[in-house]
C-alpha cells in the first residue's frame, strides 16, 4: 500500500455526512469525512465507533451530555450508545470502526449511505 | 468516557519507544508513542499496524522500500511484513493496532515493552 496523506484526501471531496473508507486492518475500516449541520440520532448495537477532529468544532451529542471536540481531540462512544454528530461549520473528521457498521445504524434517514466508497 | 485531547496525552511522558494505551474499541488499541532513533526489524504474523504522525517525522524501513511519513500522514503496515520505525529527531505517533500486538513480535530487544500502561 501507498501512505495516506489526510489533507491530500480531504481535497478530494466536498460533500458532507458521506464518510470515504481510506484504510481497512483487522476487520476495521479507517474512514475520514466532512460534516456540518445535524446528523440523526443513532447507535450501533455491536460496534464502538471512534471519532477524531482533523480540522473544526464537532459536537457529539450523547443522552447525558454533549462532547465537544476540537482540533486532536478524540471520543470513542461505545456500542450501544445513542449519539447524535452536529457541527455549526465545516469540520473534518477521522473515523475508526468495524467494517460493517451501518452509517446510522438501525435508522434510515435521507442522510443515510449504505455503501462507502474508497478515496 | 471522557474525550481524549492528543496534546495532553503527549505532555504527561517524554521517554520513547513505550507505546501507551489511550482508548480500547473492537478488540483494538489505540496507543500513542514517542520513538526516537532506531526501533528493531521485526512483524506481527496476524495483525495489521497503523501509523499516523502526529508531530516530526517517522521512516518505516521495509525489505524492499522506506516509507517517509509527515505530520498528518498515515501508513498501514500489513500482517507479516518485516518493518523497522526509525526518527531521527522526537516523533510523535498515534498507533491503532489489535489489543493482542506484541511490541516488537516475536523478536526480543532491550527495546521491548512486554505490557502498555494506560495514560
Amino acid at each position: 500500500m501507498k501512505k495516506i496523506n489526510l489533507q491530500d484526501k480531504f481535497s478530494l471531496f466536498s460533500e458532507h455526512w458521506t464518510p470515504k473508507i481510506l484504510g481497512d486492518l483487522n476487520g476495521q475500516y479507517l474512514k475520514i469525512a466532512k460534516v456540518k449541520g445535524e446528523f440523526v440520532w443513532h447507535d450501533h448495537a455491536n460496534e464502538d465507533e471512534l471519532f477524531m477532529v482533523i480540522k473544526g468544532q464537532l459536537k457529539i451529542r450523547l443522552k447525558e451530555e454533549t462532547v465537544v471536540l476540537n482540533e486532536g481531540e478524540i471520543y470513542i462512544v461505545p456500542k450501544g450508545i445513542e449519539h447524535k454528530p452536529e457541527a455549526k461549520e465545516d469540520c473534518w473528521i477521522l473515523l475508526f470502526e468495524p467494517k460493517q457498521t451501518k452509517h446510522t445504524g438501525e435508522v434510515i434517514d435521507d442522510l443515510t449511505v449504505d455503501e462507502n466508497e474508497w478515496i
